[in-house]
């Protein structure tokens, strides 16, 4: 037995919940009207009754008919009026409503249930022959357009030719009779393209125009944004009957927009403007000057009224600042539309925190509000938006670092150190690598053509809190002659440029920034996070300043200390450099001697801002050859520093080279081949510690090994460092913490988790090996497919942004429980980039991890996620 | 309460499982005694009483010398002798006995309890005061060395003086006098160098040697041996007094070695030789030589029978061909040691076939029996022994593919190809690249000084069958020079090496080889192989040759053909270059037709050989900018072909290399973002299928998609794939069996192995690359590290060598179940080259596999592994 389907449910019978069968737009209007908010009555065709429709190879079943025709009688009585009625002639809008917002991308039908009767029904109604006639060109030329696809231009220039004939500037001048003619001409227009005279029936009209509304769901520029925007074409769109109401009926009639508040700052006020006797169109037209809503107080009081209860209605009903569509006719409100306003991030936050003191949110609900977005906005420096609009893209990159620069481009670090003393610089470069260090702390911020969102630049970008663009394959870049070419523009060394590193994008010329906000309730919403969230969050850092900078937005400490990162700068990269080329052990050790000295002292200034804060210090992780130079200055240079010819050079630089670095001889590889390195390093760790103890300074060190496979690479180096810190505190008499562990980052050590959990006091997840290796996706490579990978929607998202579930997750989880079982007391946590951003922090969270590291500038957004992993974890 | 621990056993009450306890030797003399052939006999001191002698600060306990004395006065009871007694002494032989076997590495004592009294006891007994002497002279020699640390040349010195003052040129010669007169000296040298006399109290002498025994397991020389052979420094070792017996008391007494069969051939015959009147040392001095055994049956025919006898039993006993040492003492047979043979590869064949003819082995313990090397020997020629022993060893490498091969070196491939036509040629790289395969054609062998046991040149060489050193670290190749250094040798281009790819080892100059051989008894142990296996054994093969090959040696199919290696030949490379440099998909198309007629004519040969078996086709793999010129006359040449400028051809080919090409953009990722590729590549197969079944051919084609770590990938691939095949059936009319799969490479791959197998007919490991990453090993840069690895013991063996249990099994195995739950028809095996290493296949067989692929000359390795795998699992 067939069970008849419901196609047609009155906007009275749905509600928020049923956005699948009733699109977005109709369970919309379904729940305000049963909230009772004035809506005009209607009712919507359902998303199945079109998938329906395609299944029945696009007719109209009768089911669908006979329900459209029962709930119109419905619609009629409701209202008192009819379509097609002589005396008092009903009009309806057809709209259609898919279940995700697809703006402008399908059509809507005004007026419909004009024809040359009902349009002098409705100017006898009205007494307003214009407004009826005005009313119903529209209708010809809506249903034209979207019923029967005749192209607009078509009636534009007769409406054109009449406004010149008889000089007449704006439609609204157009006399009566002028329209009537209007009229005329549209409909021959009509005749001519469909051979068929313009449908008087008007149950015909509405039934061509609901199938035309399914139609459109596969029209060209529906199924590219629904490509774009990753939308099912399954889904199928409803249809949405509604009675008209008109704004533009005289002086008591209007219509306009409103936010519950205002979305630039957040304060409870009403904001918005309106026109009075216009519709929708006219406002959007920009023809007249709307009005801002408080002179509607004035102008319509009891509207106001009405209009300020409404807005406090839907607030609290969707506990959200609203942004709605109203019309006035003769002095009755109608909500059109509400949705949750779009806002600013400071907006944002002073919403979200005053509806909790309004008792509207919970904490809890106020924070799940607030996006890393946000916070990235309140961080740093964004352009301003107007500016923004009028702005020349140039290309578009991945948002590797956010924030807006300005700046002039240089093309080599050197040159942008050197032109940095006077004026802001912006470096552009194929992709950095640790030479370029100083180049990238003199500029405003960095963009490279090549690398992923895990490349050197983006690391390091996001570590300074520097805006950064990466892989911006769009610029080719000839660092030879100064020049970047980016489609047909070419820039020169010097000359002006935008970048946003929030969205990625890259802009002509100087834009006009706004600069970062402070906000105190911003500060109430973190002390909340703090509350509630139960993800330590630390912070990565490789000297005193970023872990200053960590520990003022609230770090627990140093969760990553990358201590080659300390290799790099000016006084100490030669030092490394002889070390690595050394020949024998003795002469590396002279090196390392030397090496320790700085090392030692970098330690103690870190355990010094610490001061009772753990820091985790990873021992030298990248392989030899990063630290070597690539070009032929330097390493002639360093040839007769080092008295060898620049041949021998550079055939030992070319020895230590490799296929694939990444998987290369560096990490505890490097520790165990050459011991004496890592030693050097643990003999600096103990004695900067030693001597901060002295002074009263309170040290936990974790001495993180890196890169482990096999357990016996943990145990071998375990022990020798161990030997080492002990002699020294025996030695020195002063004993200070001191954890051993290990840095998980290759799949294998995940499998043999717990063996090496017998040996370490921690393990950090370092995510973006990790990634790297379960994919095998090198992450200096990986950019360019990973590109067409999310546009062939092969992949949903960048694993290197946000951390893989099934893959890369399910290792974590694994090593985790491993561990656990044999050393419950084990500290457990993740490293990697993931550790700043929201998605992976709320799994890190999911999965019962107990902290998370990140650059200085993301530890808010983490500490937020981790609050938002609590919540959801309940 | 103390239990006290049992420190001395005597031979009748060990046997041959206590090696633990009492050491190799020890287990074997107590074996041998309890099966009641005649052994000297003794006691054993455990390796415990050595482990507590150290424990106890190298002290002998109270505890042991009593046990010591106890066990004595039983043996001197047996004997009927007395240790020390002035009528009739009991002279012993003190020797060390570790748990494995340490040849040479620990210290022996003859003759112990001799002194000035016993000596002329035992003179008087035998009536021999030459003897006597000499035996004397010989204790005095030992002791002071191995127990003192006497240097033995002081003692050579005056033994050389004496000879040379009486004109006598071999010690047999010397007199009584002489002798007498030599012992005086000998004890000199004691007092001068001890400060004490020699002792004369036979406890002390051997209480003190025992000592010495326990002391010498921490000789510098017992150390580095147990370093390199990975033995545990805390074992200890044990000690076996055993009673002297005597081969050089006349005409009826003697010593000799032998094998209970033909050690060569394994041709049921004693097989060996002895020396009438003569101890051990005199057959090792070889200054007399030794008579074949047959003529022992005349000589002393009792003795030969009780000989016959004993050697059957130990056999029956050991179930496998004995290497023995015997002694007659005045007519009466003494066994001192018996083992299991050493033997070429032939008679280990011959041997185990025989003995399960005989009744004695079971068909699955002859299989257990045969090796590896085995097989390789029998399959691949091999230098003369006897030649080897005095060829000039040059370096040491990887033994990367096996086989022994002589020829002139050539530094590039051209010059290899263009030597070939007059002369056997070896080619010498720093390491193969798929440029360079013709010249590994025309070459003898292989050596490269880089790359691992799964680099290029591994891989290629052993699919070829052809001997390959690799990774051969000393080798300083200067191909502009057309020179390369070893440590101090220099060759040149045309100079000639003999290289062996089943060590490794790479000697000077010209080897005599000793070629392959067939045997009917290896043909019947293969079929007993193929009844027991459960396995499948698939070659990999790229062409109809290597096809025949595998088939010859009952490959079931092709589990492997990696099209990419069809690019490569001179046809088509250029092709192959003009498609990747295409700048548009048009004339990408233009060279992809023309590649895809060449590849259908690959297809369709293979399909000819396999008829009815089936072939699994990898789609391509690499990264494209492996396909493309390195060296600049081919980029100039190229450039001109395609006419461009050679600035722009290099800039190309910069902007397709990679950082990490391992984990970049290569495999299906290539197929997802050039589907046109793939596509031509389906369509060669497809065709060629098409035009075989058209004649009669029988065709299975399995399509395989490698790299594979997303679904969306695999499903994406496939519906183009299946589309292209079936229309392409629908066309022709004929239709051919195909499935598609995918290769797992790719740690992620494993843990969607569910979703994959919703959509993958097969699931083929490629495990070397499954290895690198779980590693995170770059196979192409890390023999430099696990070389160093191997020696501190971080890893056992190379992880590309011998599948790893813990890691990467564990990620077969978990992706196999995943997979077989929700496919449980899918079809699961290995294709990397563990496929054909023993260990790796038996742990394939562990976990459940149905398959393993190998190169051609390993099929009978993996059919060999496959059988071993079968019974290993009952």
């Amino acid at each position: 037995m067939k069970t008849m389907k419901k196609y047609v449910y009155h906007f009275s019978e749905g509600n928020k919940e049923m956005n699948a069968l009733l699109g977005g737009k109709g369970a919309n209007l379904a729940e305000m009207t049963s909230l009772g908010v004035n809506v005009p009555p209607g009712f919507t065709i359902t998303t199945e009754a079109c998938r329906d429709y395609y299944v029945q190879e696009k007719t109209l079943s009768d089911d669908v008919k006979d329900q459209i025709d029962t709930a119109l009688s419905t619609l009629e009585q409701t209202i008192g009026k009819r379509l097609g009625d002589t005396e008092n002639p009903l009009l309806v809008s057809v709209r259609s409503g898919s279940v995700f917002s697809m703006p402008g991308m399908m059509d809507t039908v005004l007026n419909l249930g004009l024809n040359d009767e009902t349009t002098e029904a409705l100017a006898r109604q009205n007494n307003d022959k214009k407004f009826a006639y005005d009313s119903y060109r529209r209708f010809i030329q809506m249903f034209s357009d979207v019923v029967m696809g005749i192209e607009k231009y078509r009636f534009e220039q007769v409406l054109a030719e009449v406004k010149r004939e008889n000089c007449i500037a704006h439609d609204r001048d157009l006399s009566a009779n002028l329209l009537l003619s209007i009229i005329e001409r549209f409909k021959d227009i009509y005749f001519k393209e469909t051979g068929n005279r313009f449908p008087t029936d008007v149950k015909e009209q509405l039934l061509l125009t609901v199938e035309a509304v399914f139609k459109s769901w596969n029209n060209q520029r529906a199924k590219v944004y629904r490509k774009l925007n990753n939308i099912s074409d399954s889904l199928g769109t409803a249809v949405n009957v509604q009675a008209m109401v008109f704004g533009n009926m005289g002086n008591t009639s209007g219509t306009g927009v409103c936010f519950s508040r205002n979305p630039v700052d957040g304060t409870k006020v009403l904001f918005g403007e309106y026109l009075i006797d216009a519709q929708g169109e006219d406002v959007v037209a920009g023809i007249r000057t709307p009005q801002p809503i408080e002179t509607l107080k004035e102008e319509l009081p009891q509207v106001y009224e009405e209009l300020v209860r409404v807005v406090e209605k839907l607030e609290n009903h969707y506990k959200d600042m609203q942004d709605i569509e109203f019309t006035v006719e003769n002095n009755r409100l109608y909500l059109l539309q509400t949705r949750n306003a779009k806002r600013t991030a400071k907006a944002a936050v002073e919403v979200a925190v005053t509806l909790v003191d309004e008792g509207i949110l919970t904490k809890e609900e106020a924070i799940l509000r607030i996006t890393t977005d946000d916070i990235n906005k309140l961080l740093h420096p964004t352009f301003d938006e107007k500016a923004l609009k009028e702005a020349t893209l140039l290309a578009t990159g991945l948002a590797a670092s956010p924030g807006a620069a300005v700046g002039h481009i240089y093309f080599t670090a050197q040159e942008a150190v050197k032109a940095s003393k006077e004026k802001n610089v912006i470096l552009l470069r194929q992709e950095t690598s640790p030479e370029d260090i100083e180049g990238m702390v003199s500029s405003q911020a960095i963009v490279t053509s090549t690398g992923g969102m895990t490349s050197h630049a983006a690391v390091v970008a996001r570590g300074m809190g520097k805006c950064c663009v990466c892989g911006c394959q769009n610029l080719v870049i000839d660092e030879q002659a100064k020049t970047v070419r980016i489609e047909d523009t070419i820039l020169r060394e010097g000359d002006m440029l935008s970048v946003d590193g929030s969205t990625g994008c890259i802009y002509l010329g100087e834009i006009k920034q706004a600069s970062a906000v402070k906000q105190e309730s911003f500060a109430r919403l973190m002390t909340w996070v703090d509350e509630i969230r139960e993800l330590m969050v630390y912070v990565n850092a490789d000297n005193a300043h970023d872990t200053q900078v960590g520990l003022s937005f609230g770090a627990a400490g140093v969760g990553l200390c990358r201590t080659e990162h300390m290799f790099f700068e000016e006084n100490r990269i030669g030092l490394v450099r002889k070390m690595i080329l050394s020949n024998d052990l003795e002469s590396r050790l002279v090196f390392l001697n030397q090496l320790e000295v700085i090392q030692r002292d970098d330690f103690y200034q870190m355990f010094n801002v610490l001061n009772g804060k753990s820091i985790n210090i990873r021992l030298l992780d990248p392989p030899l050859h990063e630290f070597l130079p690539h070009e032929e200055k330097q390493i002639v240079a360093l040839s007769k520093e080092l008295g060898c010819s620049r041949e021998e050079l550079e055939a030992k630089i070319a020895s230590l080279s490799e296929f694939n670095p990444m998987m290369g001889h560096r990490g505890c590889r490097l520790g165990v081949t050459y011991p004496e390195v890592y030693l050097m390093q643990a003999k600096a760790i103990s004695s900067a510690a030693i001597q901060a103890k002295k002074e009263g300074v309170d040290v936990h060190v974790e001495i993180m090994i890196p890169l482990v496979s096999v357990v016996e690479e943990l145990v071998f180096l375990k022990t020798q460092i161990e030997h080492l810190v002990e002699s020294q505190i025996e030695e020195s008499g002063v004993s200070f913490q001191y954890k051993i562990g290990t840095m998980i980052e290759i799949p294998r050590a995940c499998f043999i988790a717990d063996q090496l959990a017998e040996h370490a006091a921690f393990f950090s997840f370092g995510t973006n090996d990790l990634t790297q290796l379960t994919y095998g996706y090198s992450r200096d490579d990986a950019s360019k497919f990973i590109d067409i990978y999310k546009q062939k929607h092969i992949l949903a998202h960048d694993p290197f942004v946000h951390l893989d579930e099934s893959g890369v997750l399910s290792l974590i989880k694994m090593a985790k429980e491993k561990a656990k079982k044999v050393n419950p007391n084990i500290k457990i946590g993740v490293c990697g980039e993931h550790g700043g951003d929201e998605k992976s922090v709320i799994l890190c969270g999911k999965i019962g991890l107990e902290y998370v590291s990140c650059s200085p500038y993301r530890v808010l957004i983490a500490k937020l996620a981790a609050a938002k992993a609590a919540i959801l974890k309940k």
